[in-house]
Parts: C-alpha cells; structure tokens; sequence
C-alpha cells in the first residue's frame, strides 16, 4: 500500500500528465443506491445483422456499400465532426475589443474514419484472441503512417512500416488532401458509453489542431522532461514495477496499471515499458504483445462483474505534424474509462461536484488494481467463435 | 448570428472561463441513431414516500430522523466524499525522487450537506412558482454566510444576509469546526445524472481545497482582469445583451445564456447582470429575481421534450477564504449541464473523443438557445400543488 493513511482519508491525488488534482474518497463506497441502474449488456447479437452499416457486404447511410472484408475494414465516417473541405473563417483578436476575445472560434478541419475490429457483428475484442487483434494494431500503425507530415521526425519508421505491414486491400483509408495536425484514435464501447452500434468497432478522428487532452500531456510531459532530464512516464513505468501495487499485468513490452490518478472507478493505462514515440516506433513482436494487453483488458473488464463491460479507450502518441522534441517527449499509451462502479448495473456518474468543482472517485485506484489482477483467466462466458 | 459561416463549418470555441477549447460540428445532428435511448422519467412518485430518507419525519441511513420540515431542511451528508476529522498526512515533494512528483497526494477535510428543495417528493424546481424557490436561495445564503472565514472581505454582507433572513429552524447546518476554502453547491437532477433519490434536493460540499473548476474560472478571470482592467463576465454579459443571440431570458438582475463556449446541447448560464461577488451580495429583490430565474431555466427545460429533464447544475462564487482580490474577480454564476440531444430520451454522450481529445457538440449554442427561448409559458404539464 503506497501510504496506508491513504485507504482510510479523503485526499486529493495529482495527475501530472494532465496538471490537475482529483477527490479520492476511500470510505465513500458504503452509500446506498435508489439511482439508475445500467440494463446489463446481452449477448444476443446475430454473427451478421443485415440491418447493421458495419457488416460485410451491407449498404451504408450515404449509399456506399462495405466490401466483404474479413477482419478490419475503415472508411471514412458518413457522419464526420470535421470535414476536409469547408469555407475558411479568420477572425481577428484585439485586447480593446471584448468580442474578439470572449467569442473566439477558429476553423477545425480533418477526416474521420469508422475501422471495425471483425467481420463478425457479435464479437468483441474480449472475444478475439491476441492474433485476431493484430490486424487492428497493424491497420492503426498504417493508416498513422500515411498520415505522418513528410518532414516527421519518424518518417523512417513510418515508410518501414508502410512497407513491412500488408496492406489491408479492403480498405484502410487513404491520405488526405492537406496534412493534418494529430489522430485520435478512440473505441466507445456499450450503450453506456454512446456507442450507437455494437458492431465492434473504433473510430479515428484526424484533425488540423492539436486537441486539448493530448496538448495538456504535451506540455506536462515537456516540462518534466526539462526539469529532471528524464521521461514523465518512463520514471512511472519503473515506479510501478517496483511498487506493484497497480500494476494489473505485464508482459516484456507493456504493462497494466491502475493509474495513481485514475479518476474512473475501474480506469486502466497501458504503457509501453521502452520508450516508444508512436505506432510506428513498435515492430512484430511488439505489436503483437500490445495485442496481448489490449487483450488482457478488455476480457478481465468482462470478466469483473460478468458482463459486457463499456469503456471509452484511446491511444496518445506523437502528432502526426510535430517537431523533433514534440517526438521525442511523447510516450505511448492507451487510456480505458470505464463507468461500472459496483456491478454489471450500477456505474460512477461524474456529475455534479464532478462537472462543476472538480472529479471525485469512491474506491481506491490500488484497490481497483487488485480486483482486476484477481480475474485473469478464461472469459466467463464462451468467447464467440 | 455570430458569423453566418460558424453555422456551416466545424470550428473550436474558445472556453476564456477555463481557457479551453471545444469542437463544434454543426452538419452533425444528421447521424443515425442505434444507441442507448434513455428511459423518459414519468411523473409516477407520490407527494410522500414512506422509504425516502428525505422526506419529513423520515428515518435516515445511521438512524437519524428528519424533522417534519416543511420547505427546506439541510443536514450533513451520511455519506460524505470528505470528513471534518480525520488522521493528517504531510508528504514532501523532492525533484530527484520521482515517487514524490508522480505519485502525489494531499490530504482534504469538509464537510458535505444535502438540502432538500421542498418537502414534496414528487415536485422540482420547475413545478413550484419563484417564491417557493426563494427558501433554498435563503438557505444556500445562510449557509455560505456562516461558513465564511472571519476576515473575509464579504465579512459585513454575510453578517447582514445572518440577520436579515430568517433562521430555518428545521436546519441548515452548522459552521464547521475548522475553517474551510470552498463551498460547492450543486444538483443533480434525474437519474441520467446519477440522481440516486428524487426527491427535490441540492447537496452542498465544503473543502479546505479550491477545486479545479472554481479554481481554473479564477485564474482566467483574474487574468482577464489584469489584462483588460474590466471583468470577463461583467464584459460577456455586455456583449451577450447587445448580440441577443444567444440570450434565452432576462430579468433586471439575471441574464440566462447559452454561453458561446457550450458543451451540453442545452447547457445555459445565470449570470447577474451587476457584479456580484456571491450569494451574499444579493438583496431580498435580487434572490427573488434570482428565484424567477432558476424557475426559468428548470421550466424551458422540461418543456423543451416535454419531460423531466435531467442536468446538473452549479453556483460558481467567491471562496469561503479569500483574498480582497480573488472576491473582486468573483461574479456570481449559475451552469446547468443537461445531456438530452434531440428528445426526451436520445442523449449525447461525452465519450470517446471528448474523454481523450476534447468536448465536441454537434447543434451550435445559438441554435440551442433559439429553441430554449421558445419554449417558454406554462409547464407543459399540470404543475405539482
Ligand atoms: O451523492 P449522490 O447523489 O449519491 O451521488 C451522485 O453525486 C455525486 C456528486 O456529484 C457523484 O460523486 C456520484 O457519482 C453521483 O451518483
Ligand atoms: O460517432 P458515434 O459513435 O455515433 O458517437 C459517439 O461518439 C462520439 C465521439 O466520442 C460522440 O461525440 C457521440 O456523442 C457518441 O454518441
């Protein structure tokens, strides 16, 4: 146990990548519960739906029509939050003109794409083994790498990659017109976390600017490495090998924790254990053992309360347009948030104090750790074939 | 309008509260929809429910009864996410230790009240008239009057707002027996925001922390302060007046907006018009128009999909313990956060890309706010006696 008061008082824990602090209430899991309860995920789905736009072979909302595509397929999403082509908008400010100030917009372009995980429509990567997700891994690390600015810093890494993963001739996006800031790419799993389609599927956002979350990392990740010489999560990575006390599993190239600072009750990272600057930077074996732990996540998420766990997931690498020491700051990881707090019903809403002060969590991310090393193991129901 | 080609392209806005940015998608709303719909909340409670540990003359959780109050009744939380007393922690920060930057805790003491709204189970804010919500106002003011610091520069309102407002002899809690830092008083309506009891009820938690989001709205006020020499809501107020476009209702105190840098679909902000540093600065006429204002907003909403409509809501307002300078860059405000999107029951979900990248919206705030202003008059349905 990292400070043994620390099970027992209210205290507030830092997020140094994100510069912020969270309420962490150990005592505070014992409170009844009259609120929603989550309608526990089924597994009723159909191996292929022909009503759903994800499958094989099926018509999409804009008329196109999916190829019969085996694992993964991507396609630019029919219903994009940024577009590559759009009226320009240049406003000005000005310190003696309020407006200018208080009402400041500026243009966001992009492109975004849909990338299923499999063909089937009742899968989910708790159901797929390590090799079944390799082909994910592998049209990420493409699609990063046509995306990459000429000038990029790891624009080696990423010709090599280009050259070395086949390409998924279903369909894996292609370039666009203008070079693009930074991908985001993100999973929104189950209905309680906004995903309008259980087909499994993630989607990656490309856009003109650096979004917030991956700026505020940016600079925190600089500044560490400025005062101590050394890499923010390369020091952490070794702290929680040593300590154990979050850590939910590892293997040669990544391990599972529990961060100090998680905010949602059953909130994973997955860290490179080298430091690995993006997608690119991983070869073979490494993708594979990334594989392994996005694996070990998802089926000890389901396997926890024996259910079909939601979660929202992203990866935060270099941007696709960056400077050498942007590149060489950045270090590799996967984020999970997941909203079940006690059981398969009833999640952590963060909400009131949490939108309006500041976020709040119940138990401890060393208990939470804990739980999860406690149900590796086979999937609890019998994966999907 | 704004600039009539914000209405087409996808563009971030500038949050100068927080200093963030958000994306705004505005072609977005025409995706189709398979996910999660929420539960439409139904007006089925009865006006007393034996087993709610709100109600008036109701056993709570640790055996305590409630009084049989008969508007507003406040009481320290069974449950609170901080304790007034518990053992101290004092760790020291080191910069050659790295256990020390990354894994960083500090200890946080307070105390947590729940304030019932009305002892009617089945009412909310938009059942009852203004005058019935100007007891939680008085309330929420003698509570943060009695636990203001004894220097405070709003030292001679709170003993003035003490004096004036009659006592709730039914309970308002007591001053801790420390001095604290902050009070946040916040709703969360409906179960879609982890409501967990419908009874009307606000909960108020103090800290001897400032929070993020208090804290952050600080530093950029003060900023803009010292850059400009004039207030940045007292400056928004002006601009959001002139512009009309996003103003969805006015009194001579209270302006409610749906502000330019909006998350929520139909997220809106009380702002009063002259500056008010906290709830305390408010005469009998003001926490009446105040009242009227709160009604509004509650009304508009669940008039919006005819429903009751779930949101959080916060008062944002000088600290409990603060300097002359940080209770002059105060200006009382109210945010209301509500999740529907399109109907009682399609909500948006704040997920994958706003977890991992950054808040996105699809219908603009000006948009929203047109709706929000048509749909004023009666409830659309009876009001609760
Ligand atoms: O205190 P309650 O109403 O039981 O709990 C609710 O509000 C709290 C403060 O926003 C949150 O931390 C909880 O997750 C939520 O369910
Ligand atoms: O794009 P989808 O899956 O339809 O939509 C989902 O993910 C988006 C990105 O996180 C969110 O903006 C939406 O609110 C959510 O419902």
């Amino acid at each position: 146990m990292p400070d043994e008061v620390l099970n027992d008082i209210s205290h507030r824990r830092y997020n140094p990548l994100t510069g912020s602090w969270l309420l962490v209430s150990p005592h505070r899991t014992k409170r009844p519960w009259q609120g929603a309860q989550e309608t526990p995920s089924k597994n009723t789905l159909p191996e292929y739906d022909p009503k759903c736009y994800l499958c094989p072979g099926n018509k999409r909302a804009q008329g196109d029509s999916n190829p019969h595509y085996k694992n993964t397929f991507a396609f630019v999403n029919d219903y994009s939050a940024v577009k590559e082509e759009q009226q320009d908008y240049h406003p000005e400010t000005n310190k003696d003109d309020a407006a200018s100030l208080l009402l400041q917009a500026r243009p966001v372009t992009g492109r975004c794409y849909v990338l299923t995980f499999s063909a089937k429509h009742d899968t989910t990567l708790a159901d797929m083994t390590a090799e079944e997700i390799v082909p994910v891994i592998n049209t990420w690390t493409r699609i990063y790498a046509s995306h990459l600015s000429p000038s990029h810093p790891l624009k080696d890494q990423a010709k090599q990659a280009l050259e070395s993963i086949p390409q998924n001739l279903d369909g894996e996006g292609e370039p666009p017109k203008h070079q693009l800031k930074n991908m985001q790419i993100f999973e929104n799993k189950g209905a309680a976390m906004g995903c309008s389609n259980p087909h499994p599927h993630c989607q990656i956002w490309t856009t003109s600017t650096l979004p917030e979350e991956p700026g505020k990392e940016l600079v925190n990740m600089g500044k560490y490495k400025a005062d101590t010489g050394r890499h923010l999560l390369g020091d952490y990575v070794k702290l929680e090998l040593e300590k154990k006390e979050r850590v939910v599993w590892e293997n040669d190239a990544f391990v599972i924790v529990c961060p100090w600072w998680a905010v949602w009750p059953f909130e994973v990272l997955i860290l490179s254990k080298r430091h690995v600057r993006a997608l690119v930077d991983l070869d073979d074996k490494e993708r594979l053992q990334f594989a392994e732990a996005i694996q070990e996540v998802a089926r000890r998420y389901d396997n926890l309360f024996e259910t079909n766990f939601p979660y929202s997931s992203g990866i935060h690498q270099a941007p696709l347009d960056c400077t050498e020491e942007e590149a060489e700051t950045s270090w590799f990881h996967m984020h999970f948030y997941p909203p079940l707090l006690r059981s398969a019903t009833v999640k952590k809403f963060l909400v009131g104090y949490e939108l309006m002060a500041e976020p709040q969590r119940d138990i401890t991310p060393e208990q939470a750790a804990a739980k999860l090393r406690d149900c590796g193991g086979e999937l609890y129901r019998k994966p999907l074939q």
